[in-house]
This record gives C-alpha cells, structure tokens and sequence, in this order.
C-alpha cells in the first residue's frame, strides 16, 4: 500500500508536534488555485488533466514541505487508502471519488496538503494544532507564495484569483477551525449558535460535514466570503468570532458544572467505562465517547497527554482506518468489534477519573 | 430506628450464610394459616386484630427461630422501614400499607419471617440461599408444626387448612425459586416460558411483582393451586418445573455464547464499566446493571464472591434501603446519585472482567 507510512504517521489533527488544546483542536487555511493556460478541471479532457497534474506534482517535488513527504496519485490508491486520506481530511470526498487524473501532496508531518484537480488545479491546505489562524495563515502563504515562483496562476488584477466555482473568487481562501463545543451541545445552545454563526456570514459544519448535530460535538466554523474582503480582514473577522463561541462554551461548561455536576460526571464516567469495556462501537458511538474524554481532560479529570491521545482516536476510528489497520475491507459489524477492541487497548492503563482534581475554567 | 440491626446485617437473598449459586437466587415457602375463635383479619375488629397480634407474638417469642430475632408491630415502624422490609420480602406491601394491628417475627438470620394479620393471621415464611425446594419445606414443616403446639389452628378434615381467600385453602403453601435468567430474555424466549408455566399451573412474576419484562432479568415462579395435591406433590411439581426452566435457561446462554458472543460481552463489559464509572443510577437501571454482573460471575468472567454480593446489591439498590442508608427521605434524583455512589464504591476494586476464564456452562 502506498500510503502505509503515511497511515501508520499520527493523524493530522495532532500534526505538527503540538500538544492539543482544550476547545479548538485545530485551525486550516485552504487556498484555492489555478494555472492559466489550461481549462479548469471539470472542463478539462483527460490529456489536460493529466498534463495539470504532472506539472503540479514536477512543481512542488523540490518544495521544502516534501520532502520526505508523499505524492500521491488517486487513482493508483485502493478505495480503503482514499477512505483514510479522506478521514484525515487530506482530500476531499469529492476528489477521492473521481475518475479522472488526480492526486494530493502531503508533508510528511501531514500538516500540508496540496489536492490537483479538484474543483480547481490546486488546493493548497495547512493545518496546525489549536488555535493559530494568524501562524497558519503565515505559513500557508509563504507556501502559496513559493509555487507561484513555480506555476504560473491564473490571476485577475480586478477579480483576484481565478476559480472554478465563483464562491471561491478573489482570495480563493478559506479559513477554519475545528471546535469541541460539548458544553454548548448540551446545554442545547446549538442550534442557536449556528443561526448567529451564520448571520455573519460564516458556515458552521461537523468533522465530517454534519450540521448542527454533529457526531463527538465537533463544529468546524469557516468564512463564506472570498471576494471584497483581503486574507487578513478574513481572518480577524472569523478570529473574533471563534473567540466569542470558545467564551460561550467556556460559560456553558460552567453552568454544567454548577447547576448539574451528577449529570456530567455521569455522562463522562459512563463514556469511560464503555471504552474501558465495550465489545461493540460503532464510529458514531466512538467518537461522542471520545468527545466526553477530551472533556475529562479540559476538566482536570484525566492527564493532560489524554487530549492528543483523543483527538488521534478522533481519526483513527473512522471507517477506513479501521479497516485499513485490519489490512482489508471488513464488515461493519467486525469493525465495530475491532475499533471497541482498540478503544478498550487505549484506555487500559488510562488512571481513574480524578473528580479532586477538577478544574475550571479549562479553555 | 427499630430496624436498624436487621437492615445493617445482610439482606434475605443471601441469607443463611450460603453462597449464592447460578440462576436459582433462593427458594421459598409459605404457609397460610389462621387461629379458630378469631374472625379473619379482613372481618376482625381492632380489638380482635390487637388481640390476634399479642396471642401469635407471645406464642413465637419463646421460639428458637426468633432467639436474637425481631418481633416487629408495623404499626410502630416508619414508612421507610416498612418499604425496606418489603424489599427484602419480609412483609407483604399490603401488609406495609395496613392501618391495623398488625406485624411481623423475623429470625435474626433473615431466612425464617412470619406475618401476623395479613389477609390471614399468620403467613409463615422461610427462604433459603439457592435451589433448596426439599430443605425449605422440611424446615417450615417443622416450624409450622411449633407453633400449632402453641396455636390452635383453623383446620378442616375436609378442606385442610381454613384461609381467608379460597385460592389459598387446603394446603395453604405458596412454594417459589426466584429464578435469574437473562439468556431466556435475551433470546426473548421469556413469552413462551411464561406461557408454558402458566399452562402447567405455574405463577410468574417479576422481583418485586413484574411479568414478563421483569427488571434485572429475575423471576419469581410459584405455584396457583393450593388444594387437592399434598405439599410434597406440589414441591415436587413446582420442582420439575424449575429443573426444565434451568436447563432452557443454560441452552440460552450456551447459543448466545456461540452465535454472539461480542454482543453478550458488550453488554456486560458496558454494566461493568457503568457500575465502576456511574453518577446517576435508578433502581431499575441498577438492578439490570447488576443483572449483568451475577451473569458475568456465572461464566467466570468475575470471581465466585461477587454473585453473593451482587444479590445482596439487588435489595440494597431499592428505594427503601438508598433512603435508610442516608438516614432519611431523599428525592429520587439524589437516591440515584447516592446509589451510583455506592455502587462506584462496590465494584471499584473488582477485577478486570478476565474473558480468558470463560467458562461454560455454568448452571
């Protein structure tokens, strides 16, 4: 398999060597790109496509970013490997369902990723653990700024930069963060979070693209707008109103803590005590467990090193990685047998949740 | 507190000192009886039922069964004791909720009760640890035949022992196993048992008088008829029955544990982790949960002495005994934390569920 080192590296949610951090488990920037003189993926032949991607791949082979990094063909991967790159949020479900000539450049820290003929040429993508959209943002324009010396951009001195779907006109930048808001899913805030997000222009998703009920209480909060406004003003806008909801989950929490401590400890407890023991877990199931144990640790209840464990079994119990650690396809139920079996692996040696060390706040 | 020594020392499921055994918790008779020249206690004046109560506590306080024993008048006791004599079925909730005269000898071990102006003057009671129907029987014969030295008993040549309710003329015996058998409900064979023992003459009940949906998987069987078969016939019959039951009962669980194991497993490695991590507990949640844990010890998966403690648990998670324990009434919501707590503090030293001593079968 192809993708076996990459695999068996930590999932991209703990890249980059930091430790996580309670709230945001990470921030992204994505940078939409295309290459003038050639005709726009979905309008490409297959000669072109093909073209578009081997002049991608020939540009960022010398970057800096991979080496020791991976180049990776879609259509030379198996369904299960462009599963776990999907999972890791290294391409996008689209992508790994194309028939045509595709592929993805990832760092070996997996902390970069470069798609070729997505919807455009080239989606350019860094993620960092935490909150660091100003370090992100840095970072993924330095890249950005390197393969222009390389590729020539299909760029309008009046519209910016040049894609295949207006939405991602002008600065074809598209700014995230990963948020574990479980104090705001149950106090039921939600859906009223949602409807404020959305009023000011910013889209709130799940880690795998549910709305606002998102599995493990996971939300990931991303500007609509590319055009009219510059990266910066993008990126202070979405910054302040990440603050604002890492304060009302803070609040939520709080409340929880004060007005019904039993019902928490309950749902954190019992949440430990079926991966400590549990036979059968579905994906789903696994990851709302994971959710109250990354709570455990915000809390004080469980060691701090538990978070990055969390947020790697964030990934790891997905599907394709179970399957993929399997070494083949298996059937749902088997899966559910194995990914139990390496939860209960996981937290065997986890020490028992230490209520005396209750923090707060923890954000 | 009048109670409060017989509620500190274990509770009836245990009694007698013996280990607990798989699917037969315990076995009981009882007998109705009634002394001539006094009406009924339904018929009787407070005068007569105060009189009925002097005469039969006077007649067993001498006896040796109640030698370090309790003589008890429910009229003297509070709702809170009363409710956890009734969970340790050593008073009848209707004799618990009587406004007369009326009360009950209990032996200091627990195993050996008599109620005394319930719907009859007496019901002798004795209960033994495990599937015992022959030694049960030969015990409360011999009690029986104490007190009519002391007592003259209402008896007819013709229709045996006079009672109150003609469903309980002649013999007067009620004989009953309570009966743990979670593999026949989770094979949802429970309708078919229930139907079947119906059909044969047989009652079935829940703990605490449930049907088919029993909490905590346990059954109480017994048998309806009481006249015109001698009460070794009806031990005999009532026998024959439970060995059937048993034997379906550990087909149930030997199919289980070969056509699936990982969701037998799941459940109890679940109830497991609950008890061990739980805040919030209902009795009923507690009483399945635990229901879990006996079967757990059945296939070795937890040492022999949690069955024993388990059963103890059984009567000690009720309303009632959560309430004694506290030392006064307490709303639901705090019972349930209270219970989760104590529960947390039971199994916290249990050893890991050990799938590797799983044994079979186990009746």
């Amino acid at each position: 398999m192809q993708i076996t080192p990459l695999i068996a590296a930590k999932a991209e949610l703990t890249s980059g060597g930091l430790p996580a951090e309670p709230i945001v488990l990470s921030t992204r920037v994505r940078l939409a790109r295309n290459i003038v003189s050639f005709p726009f993926p979905g309008r490409a032949n297959s000669s072109q496509r093909e073209q578009v991607l081997h002049t991608c791949f020939e540009a960022m082979q010398d970057l800096h970013d991979f080496e020791d990094g991976h180049l990776l063909e879609t259509l030379k991967l198996s369904p299960l490997e462009k599963q776990a790159l999907v999972e890791r949020h290294l391409i996008s479900r689209e992508l790994s369902q194309a028939e045509h000539a595709g592929g993805v450049a990832v760092s070996a820290d997996q902390k970069v990723s470069v798609m070729v003929n997505e919807e455009d040429h080239l989606r350019l993508q860094l993620v960092r653990t935490g909150f660091n959209l100003d370090t992100t943002w840095n970072e993924i324009n330095a890249l950005d700024t390197e393969m222009e010396g390389k590729l020539d951009y299909a760029f309008s001195d009046q519209l910016g930069y040049l894609t295949a779907c207006p939405t991602n006109l002008g600065t074809g930048l598209r700014a995230s963060a990963m948020l574990h808001l479980p104090g705001l899913v149950m106090q039921e805030y939600m859906e009223k979070v949602v409807r404020m997000v959305n009023q000011l222009g910013m889209a709130v998703r799940g880690l795998f693209g549910e709305g606002s009920e998102a599995t493990g209480s996971i939300f990931q909060i991303s500007n609509q707008q590319t055009l009219g406004e510059s990266e910066q003003d993008i990126i202070k806008r979405l910054s302040s109103i990440l603050h604002a909801i890492i304060e009302q989950e803070q609040n939520a929490r709080q409340v929880i803590l004060e007005k019904k401590p039993a019902r928490l400890f309950d749902k954190i407890g019992r949440a430990y005590g079926i991966l400590q023991n549990g036979h059968l877990l579905s994906s789903e199931e696994a990851m709302n467990l994971l959710s109250l144990m990354r709570l455990a640790v915000d809390l004080g209840l469980l060691p701090e090193d538990y978070r990055t464990q969390v947020d790697r079994l964030f990934i790891e119990a997905q599907p394709g990685h179970v399957q993929l650690t399997a070494k083949g396809e298996i059937e749902p139920r088997e899966r559910d047998k194995q990914r139990a079996t390496r939860m209960r692996e996981e937290f065997a040696q986890a020490p028992t949740l230490n209520y005396k060390n209750l923090s707060y706040p923890a954000g």
